[in-house]
């Protein structure tokens, strides 16, 4: 059997099992070493009780006759919960038919890619979270990987790094007939576009008959009321966009497994036909809905009480990334040119190192701190130099770590 | 934005959506109608106590810090659960490192696709469960539908029919560089491969470099002791075969959404190259792992007590499937020539209504006796002419539906 070649184009590993990798291989050679990870973005802290019971009543019911069930009528999910995510998260701006239900927005990003096919070239800002070019790789629609690190063939990088207030200063380089994978709050640089920059970028995918891919999951950090928390909050967007969105962020979700995505009814290919229907197709075809049992979870977190607990939970991890932007600007670091970004209306800090690589500075904070980073490195060419810190994470350890950040020389 | 073009080639919808609609319409025609669904093989009794006890329990623990957990190690699932299945489930014929949790076979059928892509010729039983050749074509792995509706380009079929008892007559049409999708106990035939069989298709496979897909989903079925209930009993399996498998029907989580794949150590590309390697990389990219919670229940079913109960549910189910075979064994068919198979080993009884066209019978036994059965021209060429009768239902409807079906005139 002849191995897929566009599987074969993917360069090294998955970026957070390679760290996983390296810290496990830190930790035998260390076994006295408390190593504390502000790493990968996994969620710590317990499911909120009115969220977790109404799943544990859902699983105990699906042992009587009347709470059973079995399959969905397809794979978009219950329409209560659709609804509700409409009414609550959209305030009607999308309607329930719009929202279709998934097992978290990884795994949506892989269908779309598979939805669009090789016959697209994949836009991303640059530095990003890895799945939208990995995965682009994997259905074709890019190249293999440079020699020189910069990236894959075919792949239209926008860089986004503190030069541009991370946001792309050309919209220009967009191609016909694009996906253009866009993060807002950005994984990993923690920046949040504004109404007016969204603004731009529907313009610039309308003009190029393109299609923006805004992966809103950690809408839910947003603080600052005049910031947009959904694509949809722009004119023209239903036209042009496709939402993602995750309950991993707002509410603990990551190992439950719930998301859902938005097409919107206006988006059609360039002969008139609809987007919704394809997608239904293939996810009809490939998927079978995400766990009855997380679908009640959902919907419990939508209620006056769930959000309530919902703003509480993302309270808590934005407290830790205000601690962590604090030990990053002490004077240890600040002396060094160190540069701190993000954290304010996203789970995520995002560091500049000037001058050094970000794999020696995470296998440097690992060894010297015992703390777990994300090399920028990792989420592509022009994150080199920055470091992520994740702010989910045990208050207590982050404490800890913070301490241990403070003596540090950089 | 161009639709992609193997997308657009699929016809028409997928089978079960299809059903779905002719039912509804014929409900708001006919409100009155007690329609029995004899069609998808939705599962329909309560999850065992056992099982929903542990996945309530375990739901309630995540709202306690000791009980908290986010995304795993890797998308492959729990290690408690990868090694319960494979000492409960396989008797150690497999290792816990080569079994892959998933949230159901249907997605890891999709996710396959995408792993070895277009370069590949689907082989298929003929008739088979549509997601094998849909999900080909959705990949580029098959061209267009022929308009004599004899199937899709590019696509091997191979008929199961009555005449050569539901197993290829003839291997050798398998080119090199297939992936053979094959299913036992079989959907839709219900007919169950035997080791020789097996051994003749492991043959074949390895003389051509090609690999098989085997589905086992319905394992759980087989009570002659003499069937294999995994490819991987057969000698040189594990230089050729995946095996997917699911929990949905053995202890009813079609909703819950659990499942699994097997990729053996042993099973590589022509160039020597792991293919486990690249099916680690490709689900750490667009998979994140099945539901903790699922998770839990998949380990509770696997334990002496949850065993005991997943017998006690499949032989109810297979309880429905005598009845039905008994129903459709009476005289108002087999007086004209109905001939009854499957159902012995497996949930599905396959009937075969000599020279009627399959939708038409659909229809009829839709308005005459409002029973909703399975059209066979759905799952293939080769399945026209033939119902598919799912035993998932509660026994007194299949009793009532068993009822309507002993006036009905074929």
């Amino acid at each position: 059997m002849k191995q897929n070649e566009h599987i074969a184009k993917l360069s090294s590993g998955y970026l957070f099992p390679e760290i996983a990798k390296r810290r496990r291989a830190f930790a035998s050679a260390h076994p006295d070493a408390r190593i504390i990870s502000l790493g990968i973005g996994n969620t710590t802290e317990p499911l909120t009780p009115h969220i977790c019971t109404a799943m544990a009543q859902y699983a105990q019911a699906l042992g009587t006759k009347s709470g059973y069930s079995g399959y969905g009528d397809d794979s978009a999910g219950v329409m209560e919960l659709r609804d509700k995510i409409a009414q609550v998260l959209y305030n009607g701006a999308v309607s329930a038919g719009e929202v279709y239900i998934s097992d978290g927005a990884k795994c949506d990003v892989g269908r779309i890619q598979q939805l669009f096919g090789s016959g697209v070239t994949a836009v991303v800002q640059d530095p990003a979270y890895p799945v939208y070019v990995d995965g682009s790789v994997m259905t074709g629609a890019a190249g293999g990987a440079r020699v020189d690190g910069s990236g894959y063939e075919g792949v239209v990088y926008m860089p986004c790094t503190a030069e541009n207030q991370f946001f792309p200063s050309d919209l220009s380089v967009i191609p016909e007939n694009a996906l253009i994978y866009f993060c807002s709050p950005n994984n990993p640089t923690g920046a949040v576009a504004s109404k007016a920059q969204l603004a731009a970028l529907v313009a610039a995918a309308r003009a190029k008959k393109s299609v923006i891919i805004f992966d809103a999951a950690y809408a839910a950090y947003i603080r600052d009321p005049s910031l947009p928390r959904s694509i949809f909050e722009i004119d023209g967007a239903r036209e042009c966009a496709i939402e993602i969105n995750s309950f991993s962020k707002p509410i603990g979700f990551t190992g439950v497994r719930l998301g859902w995505t938005v097409v919107p009814k206006e988006l059609t290919y360039e002969d008139g036909s609809s987007v919704a229907r394809s997608w239904e197709r293939l996810t009809n075809t490939i998927f079978n809905g995400a766990s009855n049992i997380a679908q009640q979870g959902g919907l419990a977190s939508l209620s006056a009480e769930g959000q309530k607990e919902t703003r509480a939970l993302t309270d808590y991890y934005l407290a830790n990334a205000r601690r962590i932007r604090e030990a990053l600007s002490q004077s240890n670091f600040s002396a060094a040119g160190v540069e701190v970004y993000g954290g304010d209306n996203a789970p995520y800090v995002w560091v500049r190192f000037p001058g050094r690589k970000s794999w020696d500075i995470f296998d440097r904070l690992l060894c010297e701190c015992h703390v777990v980073c994300t090399p920028g490195a990792g989420f592509g060419p022009a994150g080199e130099s920055y470091i992520r810190f994740s702010a989910f994470g045990h208050q207590e350890d982050v404490a800890e770590a913070c301490g241990r950040l403070a003596r540090f020389s950089v």
